[in-house]
């Protein structure tokens, strides 16, 4: 089982992978493994994945292709690799000053399509929607399971977004503690909620909207900007007009609208940017978050056009090219 | 002049370039540019950088060569395209919710040799002292302006370790604010200090010199090891024996010594992985910090071996393949 590991200083826990560690002439191979090769995510190959948790098969009447065989439209399986293992406890402990606890957690793959060669924005939107819908069948679920206190869904798209497989695909890692950047999320938004009595999250959508200039698109349940302070060019948020702290509670509706946006802004990002390797992640509550007040769900949209050095390793500081007011210009008026 | 720009939701500075912003275009050209062409950093070419700030001329009784001519063996000019502008004050206002002030501060690089193709850990200890030396000299110098409040000073080997020129140089950035990355170290240390009245990074030094599982080298004053909840596989940090809040307080000896274990710990890396690119960086005390009990310096070499994707972007959480222990084995092993 891989081991959490606290830093002593800062206080973030770390994953060590102890079961399979690379060595030194493992990493030269860390890149996109199987182009043009086989694929355990395509039709046929469904012995080769982790049997599934989760399935959508459309056919109707009993019609329904069976478990682990092809037939269906989105695919969750455990990763066959997990960042966590699902079997056990905590064991919390200490190792002379430092303190440790075993690697538990759930980490899975949700296979967007069968179309190996599909990227998501190719994809029809009723796709799109049952990939969201698939996200918040998996939460609901392993909510459920006490052990966990945070769910990350995420999404590498191209080898220098750090992506190991072409065939499209996202990832959720269910976690036994709440990570650092989630804690400080929720940390000021509650102060900003205490200071307010306002969510800062509602707060920035009104202002948004009003001024206009980090606007870059929205429909009827969502709004999509580029931050005020965004660390990376093009970095974009996507947020739900309605306060909301679950990304599982949204309606129907929402998940409707934002299967569009999402399409919409990849399509524009892809025509601005030229198809650039990106991270999409949705940012959530902790599952046993009993105070909705002040934290409001959304989604961060991160194309990878710059590289992270020294300075941002060492500060936390990051330098921005291109002002969000211009990335908002670029992606708001690019016809699509 | 940049713009420094809070984020209203974790409190993180952000520097936005405002002057010269990159337009979608120009990030595919955001690579080592003069490899085999001009470099501004070579004998001859001293008036294609601004004005030196230091440089150390080695001739004596007044054969020392004239500023901005070749000659010198380290040479210090401010960044031709800086993150941050020398010029003006901070002016500190709010825009609507959120809160900016101007993009102020020093930026420089250190030309660690005239030698186009040399590598830090190719050149005799004396000239990496002299490196080092030029570190301190402007980071007193800098402190006297009471504008700044922290000093960064860095360096990216290689394309994908951000290194946008091929010679051999560092980078010295000047805030007018702590970074965050340097507050939460603080904090933590202060914390731990104010628990345990030790400084957490003696305990640590004294923790894995007893242990030796993570020990990578050491000599009389400095200590390198594999830090036990190491983000990054083969993460190494050089920590002074000696209690010293102050990278630029050290004594020559120290100095001396750091210049000799920077060199092995490189080529230990080298051999072990293969000339890998790397982020090194000196982790310092505020500028004006007063309370020196709780704070240690220290080096931070990171060989980039791996990709951040979603789940470290969405988390703050980081997955380590390879485990310290094994990492501390093989650079401890290796011969050099």
């Amino acid at each position: 089982m891989p081991e959490l590991r606290k830093d002593p200083i800062i206080g973030r826990w770390v994953i060590i992978s102890t079961d399979r560690a690379k060595r030194p002439t493992d990493f030269v191979r860390d890149r996109i493994t199987n182009k043009g090769g086989f694929c355990p995510f395509c039709y046929g190959n469904e012995a080769k994945t982790p049997p599934e948790v989760l399935a959508y098969r459309p056919g109707q009447n009993g019609n329904q292709s069976l478990r682990d065989t092809p037939g269906w439209t989105v695919r969750v399986v455990p990763n066959k690799f997990p960042a966590l293992g699902i079997e056990g406890n905590l064991n919390r402990q200490a190792e002379g000053m430092f303190d440790k606890m075993n690697g538990l957690g759930a980490h899975e793959v949700i296979i967007e399509t069968p179309d190996h060669n599909a990227t998501l924005e190719q994809m029809p939107e009723k796709r799109i929607e049952d990939v969201l819908w698939a996200f918040r069948d998996r939460i609901l679920d392993l909510k459920q399971d006490k052990r966990f206190k945070y769910i990350l869904i995420f999404k590498n798209h191209g080898e220098s977004a750090g992506a190991s497989l072409e065939h499209p695909h996202s990832q959720l890692i269910a976690t036994p503690i709440i990570p650092k950047r989630v804690q400080e999320e929720l940390l000021g938004a509650r102060e900003y909620y205490n200071y307010k009595e306002r969510c800062v999250f509602c707060d920035i959508i009104r202002q948004e909207v009003n001024q206009g200039v980090r606007l870059i698109s929205g429909n009827e349940d969502f709004v999509a900007i580029a931050p005020y302070a965004a660390r990376f060019p093009f970095e974009t948020w996507v947020l739900p007009k309605a306060h909301d702290p679950f990304f599982e509670d949204a309606q129907k509706h929402e998940y409707v609208s934002l299967s569009r946006i999402i399409r919409e802004l990849l399509l524009r990002q892809e025509k601005v940017l030229t198809n650039p390797p990106y991270n999409l992640m949705i940012h959530n509550s902790p599952l046993r978050e009993t105070d909705g007040r002040f934290y409001h769900w959304h989604i961060e949209l991160l194309p990878k056009l710059t590289r992270v050095a020294g300075f941002e390793w060492g500060s936390g500081f990051y330098i921005n090219p291109t002002p969000p007011e211009e990335a908002a210009k670029f992606l708001r008026e690019v016809k699509v």
